[in-house]
């Protein structure tokens, strides 16, 4: 090669490596999943990127991300392992190069078809980790009518295992987070059927903090914090004796002191958490009330963590309209009235607002009006 | 650059990328630790590469890694910002090159001290993730008494990112574990303290099983299984009343059908979590007995899962030699002999056999022998 060529390469490997450096910086499947396509036209310059992932109980490439208006159509097209140019390389483990599609008895029309796309050439590698098919990545149409060649071959394929990693990571990372909030949920879900008539609480709740955080337009780790929360809010209740919790009338004042306790008995537990500090205080805040009137510390307004006040909304929501043994739930009606009622007094009138509007766009259903009622 | 100097920048910025890829592939702090610094003398070529990590609340450099005898020794050595050519790096949050240290009064003589090495040159990048200090890497001594110039400069920054994002997500990968492992054990042994007679059993448990997973060599996925499964294998206790888990004399046969229960309480719990499915089995057959004997399901030898079969030994074990409101722990010598006799009968003995060793070597300490007795 001459200096012309090295230096070439070495821009394009010095391109590679900051895109590398983009890809490993998150760990959200989504975002990688988007930073790889954007990736793939930048290195070795095509018209177009696409991902296909490999589902491994269908045993099926689909694409995950399309972007455009024809993004939906795409998705919907699944390949067999062997179909199409993705499909042969998934199934051979080997990238190949197409430079005239319409000569490749290979090529799979439909995506074409769907988006209004023309393909001429394609170079595609497939995505493997530890000997595991995750996917493949294609890169559509060469800018200038310009041919791939094996340079765009050899980078696109060190571009393939810097995505494999970076598609692992991200999905060892969701799994999880995903693993331990179900472990959270189903303890949660175990502690709540001591008292069997206040089934289905925890998850009701979960949601309407989920709803609420989407109309206060919360951060990804303010929300993730907030569902945790949720899920834990009434963990404590661990900690309450059977007769107390399952009594089917109306608790007496000593009964219900005891019961209060489920608040700092929720702190102590979790306290043990080395990193869960700023949830712990929101979630056993949610008995607190806006004008101070509320338990166990009597706090008021923004001394109250927005996680607590975000969580006494929906709690009192879903206690209103849920069935109790010695009494109906409210209609949604009368509870939102009421609820709207006590913004400012026993609620903050930012999250009723939002759990309002969060209502009236349909995202909060009652325990009422659940088909799949958790009882 | 003519086409020389060209062709070796472009290898310099191959192997880059292959140090990245290696990097990547590992979410374990110490795994990224080692690779980063195998990386450094790699990438500049220099005699020594070190690592030090920032501790955010004693604002000090430590160095996580350090190999060969003189190790521990330089483990000791903490910087303070701006102490050391480390020290003002991380400060000032700049690369530096020092190719005479002898002539810069910041040097920090300690470590060669403490190492018998002989620095000569260093060449010093700080590691930062968005806008986070997380440490800084260190080159030392230029191969073949060549000096660094700005071109390993320029490369060690990159290299400097790459491990800077290696670093953090091995982190938050950890931490996130760390949090949700925590979490599980926060509530199941909110679950034991419903009964009041069984404290500390989970923890023990815990410690014990891991005691095994090291006399059995098992590798870290499955020793992780192992405790997760060991945190929650009597989780399903949620389910059972308080009067027959706090009875305070021995059950009735009734009761105690009652509370053999709590094993397919466990499973139906945890059978919720998509990604548990390896562990809820092994955790929830820990009364199955090796001869056919024991409960959910009568399942015998290899058909129990070895997670079961080493909780069996271990909870046996603790439940020998802790007190009981009824009637006082065994002495640990009656209960290993009632372990030995149980080998091949209720308990696996290659279990048992790794049980007895991580015993003798002092990995078990039963509550009898406990300072810090949690009861």
């Amino acid at each position: 090669m001459n200096s012309i060529d090295y230096k070439k390469e070495l821009d394009r490997h010095k391109k590679l490596l900051s895109i590398t450096l983009i890809l490993n910086s998150s760990l959200e499947p989504q975002v990688v999943h988007e930073k790889t396509i954007e990736g793939i036209t930048e290195i070795v310059n095509a018209e177009v990127g696409s991902l296909l992932l490999f589902d491994e109980e269908k045993k099926e490439l689909f694409f995950d991300v399309a972007l455009g208006e024809k993004g939906e159509l795409i998705k919907q097209i699944r390949l067999k392992l062997g179909e199409g140019i993705a499909g042969y390389v998934a199934l051979e483990r080997k990238s190949l190069i197409v430079n005239d599609v319409s000569k490749d008895p290979r090529f799979f029309k439909k995506a074409d078809e769907k988006s209004g796309f023309v393909t001429k050439s394609i170079l595609c590698s497939p995505l493997i980790y530890k000997n595991k098919l995750l996917g493949v990545i294609q890169a559509i149409n060469k800018k200038n009518n310009d041919i791939f060649d094996y340079k765009d071959l050899e980078l696109f394929e060190s571009f393939a295992n810097i995505v494999s990693i970076a598609i692992e990571n991200a999905n060892l990372y969701t799994r999880l987070k995903e693993t331990f909030y179900q472990t959270a949920f189903a303890l949660a879900e175990a502690v709540e059927k001591r008292d069997p008539y206040t089934g289905g609480h925890i998850k009701r709740v979960t949601e309407y903090c989920l709803a609420v955080a989407e109309e206060l337009n919360l951060d990804k780790e303010k929300k993730e914090n907030l569902e945790l929360a949720a899920i834990l809010h009434d963990i404590g209740k661990i900690g309450i004796d059977d007769y107390i919790l399952r009594k089917p009338s109306p608790l007496t004042k000593e009964e219900f002191e005891i019961m209060k306790r489920h608040t700092s008995i929720g702190v102590e537990i979790l306290n043990k958490v080395k990193h869960l500090s700023n949830i712990v205080e929101g979630a056993f805040s949610h008995h607190e009330k806006f004008d101070g009137t509320g338990y166990p510390k009597g706090l008021k307004e923004e001394e109250i963590p927005l996680i607590g006040r975000i969580i006494a909304v929906c709690d009192t929501f879903d206690a209103m309209t849920s069935n109790r043994p010695y009494r109906k739930g409210l209609d949604d009606n009368v509870a939102i009235s009421e609820i709207k009622k006590q913004a400012g007094y026993q609620l903050d009138p930012l999250v009723v607002s939002a759990f309002i509007s969060a209502y009236e766009r349909g995202k909060i259903i009652s325990q009422n009006r659940r088909q799949d009622n958790e009882d």
